[in-house]
C-alpha cells in the first residue's frame, strides 16, 4: 500500500516527523506531529474499510495491554489495532494481576519489559503511572488513560474523526488546521483526561476552545488552559461549530456533584432544541459509553450527518494502528528512524 | 484443500445454498441449508484431525467475540474456529463491558460496528438481544445463545455428530436426512434454547421428536412444536433411537422447580437400567457440562460406541468453523456469493 | 536459524532426548533431559532479543491455556511463547469456567482434548490436578504449577538465568552442570512448588541445595530431599553462592504462620547486611512477584549484576518456547521424532 501523507510539507521527513519514544499525553506533542499522526492514520483508515484488512508490518512484534483499569472499547480497539498490524498481541487484565498481590508499578514494568515487549499500553487509574512504567521500560509505551490526566489517542481519533466530517463537508482546510473553529466540551471537565487531552490537541490544531460544567465539575485551574469558560450551556452553544459531551460517570451521580441525572440533563443535556442554539449544521460528538437521555439525547446521538459518535469509534482503530507503527519504526529499522 | 460436499444434489449452487446475512437461529433455515452447514463443516472436521489444523481463508478478517453471558466452552470453541480460519479473533468479555457501565446493547452494536467487525458472535441472557444487534451491523451475526430463545451451532454440531455416529454404526442415509429416527430430548425443556434449537433442526431432517420433562419444566406451548409430549421417563425412552440429556441447571435445583438433585435423577436422570428401556443401541447426546450423577450417571456419560458426547464437542469446532466461513463468503468476494 | 546445542555430547539425538509426552514435574526428568531443555532454550532467548521475534515452528498448532489458579505473569509468559512459535493460541480463564459450574476436572479434560489441543498448559490449585488431565488427553500437558506439587518450568528458567549469570561471570562450567554450587533456598518452603521443583532440579545439576524456613513452613519430609536444613537465616547464608528467596504469600501473613511481615523481614528477609553474609558476588533470585520490605529488600532486588531477577522473567519465555516446540515434535512429525 503506498502511503499517501496529505500534509507531508508541514512536518520534517524521517524520524524528526516523530521524535518521541511513546505516547505519553498531547502535552508533549507539537502540532505537527499532531498532524504527522493524523495523515499516518488515514491509510489505516483506507485498510480498515477493505474487505482483508490486514497488514504484516509488525509480524514478530509483541504488544502488551496492561490494562489496570477496566475499559472494553479502548482495550478491544488497541487489540484490533495490534492484530491488524500482524503482531503477536497479549492483553494483560488488572483483575488477575499480580498487581493485586501487592505487587509494585514499577516491578510489573520491569516484567513487561523482561518478556521483550515492543509496545506496551496501559491504562491506569492514577495520573502519572503511564509515566512511571514508561520510565522503566525499554521499549515505546502508548498512554490509553491516565487517571485524570491524559489519553491521548481519544483526541487524537476525534480530531482525525473532525477532519473527515469537515472534509465531507467541504470545509476542510489544505493545511490539516482547524483554525478558528470553535469547539465546546460539556460535561464533567473536573475528572475528564478526555476533555484535557481533547483541549490540547484542538488547541494546537487551531480551534477556539470552549469549556463547560456545573461549577462542581469545573476545575479552578482550567483558565490556565487558555479556554473559555462557562457554566451556562445556552451561552456555551452560542456559535460552536462542535458540540462534544462528556460521559457523566456513574459514580459523579450519587448526589454529591449532581443534584440527579434528570437535573443534569436539564442544565447540561444535549437535546435538539439546545442543539439548534449552536451553529448551523454543528457537527456532534461523544467518547462513548453514551448515557442516552442524561447528557444526550437519542435524537441527537443519531443524527445523520451530524453526530459523528461512530466515526469516532472507527477512527479510534485506525489512530491506535498509526501510534503502533510509526512508535515501532526505530525498533523495526524502518528506514530513516533507525 | 478440495472441498467435499456430500449431498451437494440436495441444495442449489453459490449463494443460493445459504442466502442468509447471519446465524440467528434453526427457525430461520430451511432443511436444505442445514445440510449445507453440515456438510461445508465435514472438511473442518477433517482438517481439525490433522496436525497442522490452519487455514487462511479468513486471513486478513476481525471476529469478535461478544460475551455477555460467561460460557467457557462455546467461547473457547468460536475462538479456536476463528483463529484455525487464520482470522484476527478478539473476545469482548461482559464482566468488563461497556454494559456494565449502563450503555445500551444498541450502542455496543453500533460500536462493534464501526470497529469493522467481518463477524460478530454473541451470546446473551435475553432471547432476541442478538436479533437486535444483528439488525444495526453491516456484518454477519452468529447466535451463540441467546436466552430461551436459540443456540443454533449447537443443534448443527449435534446434527453433525449424529451424522457421523450413524455413519460409523452404517446406519446413515444416502441423502444425509435421519428420517423416523426416534429422538427423545430430556430435562429442562421450558428453560432450554438447546432443546428448542434441536427440536426445529431434528425435525427439519425428518427425525421424530420426542421431549420428556417434570411438568414444571415443559412449557405449554411445546405441542405447537410438533413433539411428542412425556412425563415419565420410561415410557419416552420406549424405542427411542437417540436419548439427548439437558443440564440440569443449577439455579433449577434450589427447590422451586425440583424437589432435589437426588429426586430429579431418580425421575429423570439417564441410568443404565434406563437406557436399556431405550432401542438396542441407542445413542447418548448431552450439551455439557454434565452434572453426572444428577442427569445422567457416569457409566452411561462414558459408554463407549453409544455416548456422543466428545464427538459432540470436537463437531462444535468444525461447524463453527463452516458458519463462520461460509458467512462471510461475500464479504470475502467468494466467487458466486458476490 | 541454526540450533546450537552447547552440550549435545551429553543427551542422546532425537527423541531420545527428551521421550516424555509432558512435562508435570522435574521428579521425572533425567539430568541429561533438563540439559537438553535448556540447550534449547538459547535459541529462543536469542530470537527473544531480536526485533522480529517470531518463528512459524508451530503454525498450525493450537495452545491451550487452561488455568484454573490465577497468575498474570506465567500465563503472559506462556501466552507469549506459543504466539511467537506461531500457534494458535487460547487462554480458559478459570474464574468463567464451566468448573464453576460444577463440572469435574475430567470432563474438563475430555472438552479440551476434543477441540483437538496440540498442547494444554495447566494451572491448578490442587497437587495431582495436572497429571489427572495429563492421562485423559492425547495431547503433550505442560504443568504451569499444581498445588503444593511441582511448577516445572520456573527451576528450568531458574536453571537457565543461573546459567547465563554463571557464564557471564565466567564461571560457567562447559558441561552445562553447577557441581558444587551452594544454592539457598529461604522462605515458605512448606507450601512451595516453586522450592519443590528447584531442589530438585539444583540436585539433578550437581548443587548443593539448603533450604531455609520458619519451623512452621518447613515440611518434615524435607530431609528426604537431601538437602541441608536451616532455621537460622545467617547460618544457611554463610559460604552460598546463589541465594533464592520465596515469595511470602499474603495468606500466610495473617498471623497463623508468621507473626507479623516486620518480624519476618526481621528474621528472614534478605537485607544488605544479610547478603554480606553469603559468598563474595553471591548472586539474588526471586520467582515473583516480590513483596518488596518484607522477604527482600529493594536494595538486594535491584543489586546490578547480582539480581537475577528480570533475567528469570525473560528467561521463562525462552523456557517455555523451547518445552512447547519440544513437546510437539511428535505430531508435528519432526525428524527422529514422530
Amino acid at each position: 500500500m503506498t502511503i499517501e501523507l496529505p500534509h507531508r510539507a508541514r512536518y520534517p521527513a524521517g524520524a524528526l516527523a516523530f521524535p518521541h519514544r511513546g505516547l505519553l499525553g498531547i502535552a508533549q506533542l507539537q502540532t505537527h506531529e499532531i498532524l504527522f499522526l493524523l495523515d499516518e492514520a488515514e491509510q489505516w483508515v483506507a485498510l480498515n474499510r477493505r474487505p482483508a484488512k490486514h497488514s504484516d508490518q509488525l509480524a514478530g512484534l509483541t504488544i502488551i495491554n496492561a490494562f489496570f483499569e477496566n475499559s472494553t472499547r479502548t482495550l478491544l480497539s488497541f487489540e484490533i489495532a495490534g492484530k491488524r498490524l500482524g503482531a503477536d498481541v497479549v492483553n494483560m487484565h488488572a483483575a488477575q494481576s499480580s498487581v493485586k498481590k501487592g505487587e509494585t508499578l514499577i516491578d510489573t514494568a520491569m516484567t513487561l519489559n523482561a518478556m521483550r515487549a515492543d509496545a506496551i499500553v496501559i491504562r491506569h487509574g492514577s495520573s502519572g503511572a503511564v509515566r512511571l512504567i514508561a520510565d522503566r521500560v525499554a521499549c515505546p509505551v502508548l498512554n490509553a488513560g491516565d487517571g485524570q490526566h491524559e489519553h491521548p489517542t481519544q483526541a487524537l481519533l476525534d480530531a482525525l474523526a473532525l477532519r473527515h466530517a469537515l472534509r465531507e463537508a467541504g470545509r476542510a482546510s489544505s493545511d490539516g488546521m482547524v483554525n478558528g473553529l470553535v469547539v465546546t466540551i460539556c460535561g464533567d471537565i473536573r475528572h475528564s483526561r478526555v476533555a484535557r487531552s481533547n483541549i490540547l490537541c484542538l488547541q494546537a490544531l487551531g480551534a477556539v476552545v470552549r469549556v463547560c460544567a456545573p461549577p462542581a465539575l469545573m476545575p479552578a485551574e482550567i483558565t490556565q488552559m487558555g479556554v473559555e469558560v462557562f457554566h451556562h450551556f445556552d451561552a456555551a452553544l452560542d456559535g460552536a461549530e462542535v458540540v462534544m459531551m462528556l460521559r457523566l460517570q456513574n459514580e459523579r451521580m450519587d448526589g454529591q456533584f449532581i443534584p440527579s441525572p434528570r437535573e443534569y440533563r436539564h442544565l447540561y443535556g444535549l437535546t435538539p432544541e439546545r442543539l439548534a442554539r449552536a451553529a448551523p449544521g454543528a457537527l456532534v460528538m461523544h467518547p462513548g459509553p453514551m448515557n442516552r437521555g442524561v447528557e444526550i439525547d437519542s435524537t441527537v446521538a443519531d443524527l445523520a450527518g451530524r453526530s459523528l459518535i461512530t466515526a469516532q469509534v472507527e477512527m479510534g482503530v485506525a489512530i491506535r494502528m498509526a501510534c503502533l507503527e510509526v512508535l515501532t519504526r526505530r525498533a523495526r529499522q524502518v528506514e530513516g528512524w533507525a
